[in-house]
């Protein structure tokens, strides 16, 4: 992976080692938008380790996933090995043409629609997507936080349909955003298909976990790329759990919530002006961004810097009071 | 997934129950050809689970895979979640056109190649790959264990280079065969990508575990179809630990071959003709099979019948003194 990608994606604390190699250890991690407060992960069988991943297993899985999600039902889930690894399979199932894909967004979106062999066209709204045969967009977005109405998005889905089109919906932040704007329970229509990550929210993103929903044509073509035996036995056993666990999941929407206003509050009393975000993200724009990114990272803080935009930085959550209290300092130290 | 493809696969003892619901208990699977003496796996750290893999732990992964299986150098090596995952992904590497795979053979090369959009052809010698642009097999071959020389393949990768062809040869079972069979280290050529299991050798097939080994050419865009986060966490830890344990792989490989010719030995003592295999399972011939897959199903032992071959059955190796006993006891009372 070269320097371009590192510095690209967020979460790899080699990269921010080299880059800062002075700064006071331990490196505090804000540069990806991944839940710092894991689901406790339950001790896995060795059995889980050893033997192929049973059918049944992966079918409660995608049950479990299909009520959490709000999936009209279990055949309509597709367990994946993370949700990034099914965007070029997903995306080779619209017909080959344009494909738009919402900006400023995922990095990843655009790459998996040119690997699919289509013409990435980057547009700034719904409206703007044309006779594109494919449109991939977040929802909620990454990294301003900007949400698309289901209304609207099932009228852009509605207009793809008439051409044979597909509109797929990264909803990798969904579970922070209040109920009612997910599109998993949209997509029996048949060219709609939403993606769910695992990872994020339940803070096990080394697990390689993640849906597609999708009705069981598409979905059966995306369950047939990946074979009989796509999903790890731990990723099935823990999956299964942790999305069966309401009262965890509530408990961790609240807690989110808290974090994310706390660093609202810490952020805006250094007059760091908040774009928008998630839960379990937030993006300032200011002017100083490289300085600050420059700043936190000298001072041990890894924060996500975009080569689009030069002026903003993405701030993830600080998972403990020591991590708050470094924050703190530093930001004050700034200015 | 539909019974067909829990017949056609083998390792789900959910359709052996359902097939011999009367059985006792505990069902004991040979169906697969999965080491049952699986590397012990170490604790995982919360961690693995929580962060995105880190790139540098996928290079000490990549670097333990080149040493252990003696592939060019770490550049060449892709680690993937399970090489069955990343069948159509090679298969499409090859121009479309007309796709020769070995027969019998691995079911899921046939369908990888389709879903790739080649014209599939099934041959049984390699003097028959003709002009085809994609060649797939299996050495040794599953389930006949039929072993292809080097350098009969290498001509056959000079050939294929000639019209821009893919040489894809699938060594799932290569590490219980005698050094010197494995194209690894022939890679660097550019058309020959070797696939090697991690699973099925090390007895950890839950754990979605393998390697595609090619030139940077063809190992970049492998890379790229998977983006960069292809394995879990725990996958890279254990993998990295148990491919640099020589002594463990040493002593595994007497292990495996003892088993082996102990299960030749019971299997001539009753009279069924042995046709080949590998130290990881044994395939059998007679016009008996089916009706012994039932007996020993019915006696809770559960073995592999292949739809293309009603007279072949596949006995994996039985994992402790109990299994031997009651495969040994249900193989005398069939006769």
């Amino acid at each position: 992976m070269g320097e371009d990608q590192e510095l690209f994606h967020g979460g790899d604390l080699g990269a921010a080692r080299r880059l800062f190699p002075g700064a006071p250890e331990p490196f505090i991690d804000l540069s990806t938008g991944i839940n710092p407060y894991p689901y406790p992960v339950p001790r896995v069988a060795a059995e889980l380790f050893a033997r192929l991943p049973a059918p049944a297993d992966v079918q409660a899985l995608a049950r479990a996933a299909a009520r959490a999600y709000g999936a009209p039902s279990e055949a309509q889930v597709v367990p994946v090995p993370g949700t990034q690894i099914v965007l070029p399979i997903v995306a080779r199932l619209a017909p080959p043409g344009r494909a738009a894909v919402l900006s400023p967004g995922y990095a990843e979106h655009g790459r998996a629609a040119a690997l699919a062999g289509h013409k990435v066209e980057a547009v700034s709204r719904l409206d703007d997507c044309g006779d594109a045969a494919l449109v991939i967009l977040a929802n909620p977005n990454n990294p301003d936080g900007r949400l698309f109405a289901r209304s609207d998005l099932l009228a852009l889905a509605a207009d793809l349909r008439r051409r044979g089109g597909v509109l797929v919906i990264d909803e990798a932040f969904m579970d922070v955003t209040r109920p009612g704007w997910s599109l998993a329970p949209d997509t029996a229509g048949g060219n709609v298909i939403v993606l769910r990550s695992f990872g994020k929210f339940f803070g096990l993103a080394g697990l390689r976990l993640g849906f597609a929903i999708a009705a069981p044509p598409l979905g059966r073509k995306i369950a047939a790329a990946f074979g009989p035996w796509a999903v790890s036995g731990p990723a099935i056993a823990v999956g299964t759990q942790a999305l069966s666990d309401t009262l965890w999941i509530e408990r961790t929407c609240v807690r989110l919530d808290k974090s994310a206003q706390r660093l609202d509050a810490m952020l805006a009393d250094l007059a760091l002006p908040l774009v928008g975000g998630t839960s379990l993200f937030r993006l300032v724009q200011t002017p100083a961004a490289n300085a600050l990114f420059q700043h936190l990272g000298e001072a041990g803080i890894w924060v996500r810097a975009f080569p689009e935009n030069a002026n903003w930085l993405r701030f993830g959550l600080p998972g403990n009071e020591a991590a708050w209290k470094r924050l703190k300092t530093a930001l004050v130290a700034f200015w």
